[in-house]
């Protein structure tokens, strides 16, 4: 491509109303133009980006052994109505009635379609287990698009559908798709977590997220730096530390005026945070009653996994009434030690595994030091995993050590079940002729999402830094030649057309712009290779050459740079 | 790809409720399931012949130099009232409200969208002449949609907009997208017609319809057989015939009791249909009064050349009371000669070369023969093309005979001028820095519409019969092998994969049904070669080889068979 026949219109300012990187360098090199709230019309570089996801994309669902089919953008209400969703899905479908007065939906995902298209063409386990894909425009109503095409209302989404017989034919399926989710996210050139994810709404069996790891991503994630073991830190199991050392100290009652955090009780006697307890006042569910929950001073209280024990299903805070009636003081003193009513005591299993701690001493401007369970209060009533992971604690897997992440959620793959199958009257007779409901995963990319997690994961102060698969281009030949020299030009060609021939996707910048405004542009829109011809490389017989990675160039030959750029 | 992990799912009996062949065909060969009126599943065996027509379409227009974009599908009242269409499209336009009551419509088309970008990306009249285009789904809310995916509500197509400066760039992109048009229609192996249009209500100096070719089609086509000149029918000119011949006959009175057409009196009278005159009684506009419009007996009176003609824009038939009052006859037995009032008459170019004819006496059961302008009637008031072209006249542009054909709009070009560019304030600064609307362009093609226009064109008793580029494989590799004899398997194998190291697309079936099945199947959906590989071949050393459109099988070895493939 020659940048003169080119559409490329890159924006010095950065727009006022993008508050995120990518949102910011996909308007600035002119990837994207706005037509309306979370509406994109993609120019024709930003174009090039986006098929160049779909492509991997296609080609590792088609190596998969998944089938491409294209189902329609708008969908029947009755439909919707068959699984319940019409009126379940919430404000992010949008609902559409044609001349006629009928409803539709422009669809969201495709579960319903899928499930009629396999009702109708899928009769008999012979053609089981079968995966149908397809990369289609979908539309999601959101009440507050931002952040450009990372959360628009329309987007390219590749969802595929598969259908089985046993729960093993869906578990292999499953793998079969989290490893072509690998390939894909590597092929790009992209660092990525498969992260075990909480099945929420979508119920089913098994779940995870794949995520693109980037500081501004909107989940943090906890994963393994001795396995892939990863899941979004809400859900990571925090272990059962060692064996509780023996008492070391007495219990003693500490002055602590003003300090009302673990933070500040520990400063001011000089300990670890670590060694401080911190304790949450809750009331239960019904016949629970008031539940002190106690994590350690460094630690923070996990709410999904406290409400899944017992009796705290529905638990709330407890009120400053409730808490100074079953323990006589008010918050910021707050221990388990010596409570004014009888208290049930949740300890997590770091706090359980403690001695000759600090909590508060149920008294204000009081703590207690050197606490040892047995000895000064009770053993716990139960002892649970009731804390987020912290970064260094050890994997649940039992492999490594856990670092935590941020990470911008772009796949999904899922064991749906037998839900849509069931609701919808999707049958096929197995080997004994009886008809069954097969099981159903689904398995979801944001193909247009991916074009910004990989900008958040992969820029810098000049602009994109795109991996190579990902790149408009990979290499920009740049032509300094502003006496149009024939020479500088017929050598700038030369090298455009041999790159090509070699099967390099290389763009000439035959604009004419002075030097600056043309590398500022190069490294705006991330092509990965610049090489710049020039009258004085000419003389010189070299060529510079600069990776968008690099700070520095280099002059090379013909030969090396052609090596180069072909490694 | 081998069939037995692919998708198929013919189905023998014809679908009650599709009218005509390609939507027969295309629900036979399982390319299409219906999800809603007018909304269609394009099965994997569909999706791969409609991708095939995307990439040519894609190929052809990048060759051309246009650039790709992708706009969405949903589009923003305010610009569509901009261009006052959100009142004027009618109720194809799907009209949508989001969660917060803003106005949308799913893109029939994308003036409004592609002018928006324009005017924001388009600053100077260095960026012109610029071409973009994209293959994007669009939606029409059809009254009846029918036909498949020949009349469907959501369907894919390939819409390109350019900008210019003068009418001389203009003209030549129209002419560049023109030729595209025909490289692409070519490649597509199709029979085609560019056919020059109405401009109809979108305006615009110029227009041509691509048609293909196909004795179902809606669209009536004239064209010439020695040159590229085609037009629709109704506007295709009927030319001045040769001079009119000297009166040989007297007038007479001749009795028809109860012929009242042409057809009856011609045949009556043992004369030619070309010897009569039809007599059209109308009422023109204020000032104009009765009219009588004269074609010949075997030509039809078109109604859009009538009504260009002056006085009779608005024009209606004549009512009975007024043909009484003006020529003193009931219809049935009209003609110009001797009315009771004074008349105006228009003859056909064709009549006024007439000599000898034969009109109606304006007496119920009597015609006049022998009737000769200036002699028995005065010249008439005009002489215009007032009637359709029929097979044999000559071509307008004097070039060949024309013959007359049905064809499927699946194209069309547009010179727009600067109706949206002024409606909607873009402008680009000229060389002399002024501010001007640039000159606009747009070009269509109906990609989802050519697969079912090219099955319409190309279909047999047995089933489709793709053109080579667009058959969803070239080759099927046929497996006849009940006892599963591992060797015939192998050798299945073996020419599957060399067909495919050949850069053959080759299909193998190994679905293992019995060879009648398999070869309906194969012949339904139209693979252009089928090569069958058995026990019986393998003794020979023969595979069977018939090409699609072929009736009979021959028996080739190995390397004949290849080199024929490779053709």
């Amino acid at each position: 491509m020659r940048l003169s026949q080119f559409h490329l219109r890159t924006v010095k300012e950065t727009p006022a109303d993008a508050e995120i990187a990518s949102h910011q360098l996909m308007l600035k090199a002119g990837m994207l133009r706005k037509l309306a709230a979370g509406l994109y019309t993609w120019s024709p570089l930003g174009l090039r980006v986006l098929r160049k996801v779909e492509a991997v994309v296609r080609e590792e669902m088609d190596r998969s052994g998944a089938i491409e089919l294209l189902m329609p953008t708008i969908q029947p209400q009755e439909l919707w109505e068959e699984t319940g969703r019409w009126e379940k899905f919430g404000g992010q479908l949008l609902k559409i009635r044609d001349r006629k007065e009928a409803g539709y939906c422009y669809g969201p995902t495709a579960e319903e379609v899928i499930t009629d298209f396999a009702r109708n063409e899928l009769a008999s386990y012979k053609q089981l287990p079968v995966n149908f894909y397809n990369i289609q425009t979908k539309f999601r109503d959101e009440i507050r698009p931002r952040f450009g095409v990372m959360r628009a209302r329309e987007f390219l989404m590749k969802d595929a559908y598969s259908f089985h017989l046993d729960d093993d034919s869906l578990a292999a399926e499953y793998r079969n798709m989290y490893d072509a989710y690998g390939r894909i996210f590597t092929r790009l050139g992209l660092k990525f977590r498969a992260v075990f994810a909480d099945t929420g709404a979508i119920g089913g069996s098994a779940s995870h997220e794949f995520h693109v790891l980037a500081d501004s991503g909107e989940d943090s994630i906890a994963w393994s730096d001795g396995s892939d073991y990863a899941a979004n830190v809400e859900l990571a199991e925090a272990l059962a530390p060692g064996q509780r050392p023996a008492a070391a100290e007495a219990m003693r009652k500490v002055e602590t005026p003003v300090q009302k955090t673990c933070e500040d009780v520990a400063a001011l006697l000089g300990i670890p945070l670590a060694r401080t307890v911190k304790s949450v006042a809750l009331m239960g569910d019904e016949g629970t009653g008031f539940v002190l929950a106690l994590v350690r001073g460094d630690h923070v209280v996990n709410e999904i996994k406290l409400a899944k024990l017992q009796g705290l299903a529905g638990y709330r805070l407890a009120t400053e009434d409730e808490i100074r009636a079953h323990l006589g003081s008010e918050p910021g003193f707050l221990g388990p030690v010596a409570p004014k009513q009888a208290i049930t005591v949740i300890a997590d299993r770091s706090v359980a595994a403690m001695a000759d701690f600090v909590v508060g001493a149920n008294a204000p401007g009081f703590h207690l030091a050197g606490v040892n369970w047995g000895r000064d209060l009770p053993e716990p009533a139960l002892v649970a995993d009731i804390r987020n992971v912290v970064a260094g604690d050890p994997s649940p897997d039992g492999k490594g050590t856990l670092a935590l992440a941020r990470g911008i959620e772009v796949g999904h793959v899922f064991a749906l079940g037998d839900r849509y199958s069931r609701a919808m009257g999707c049958t096929v007779l197995d080997a004994g002729g009886k008809a069954t409901h097969p099981l159903m995963g689904c398995y979801g990319i944001g193909v247009s999402r991916i074009v910004a997690a990989a900008i958040e994961q992969n820029h810098d102060a000049n602009g994109i830094v795109w991996p190579q698969a990902m790149a408009p281009w990979q290499v920009a030949v740049c032509v300094i030649n502003p006496k149009g020299d024939a020479a500088v030009e017929e050598a700038a060609d030369t090298l455009y057309r041999e790159l090509g021939a070699a099967g390099i996707e290389a763009v000439l910048d035959d604009r004419g712009l002075r030097p600056g405004a043309m590398f500022a542009d190069i490294e705006l829109i991330g092509i990965p290779h610049r090489v710049v011809v020039s009258g004085r490389g000419l003389e010189a017989g070299t060529f510079e050459y600069r990776a968008r990675s690099a700070t520095e160039s280099e002059n090379l030959d013909r030969a090396t740079l052609l090596a180069r750029l072909t490694q």
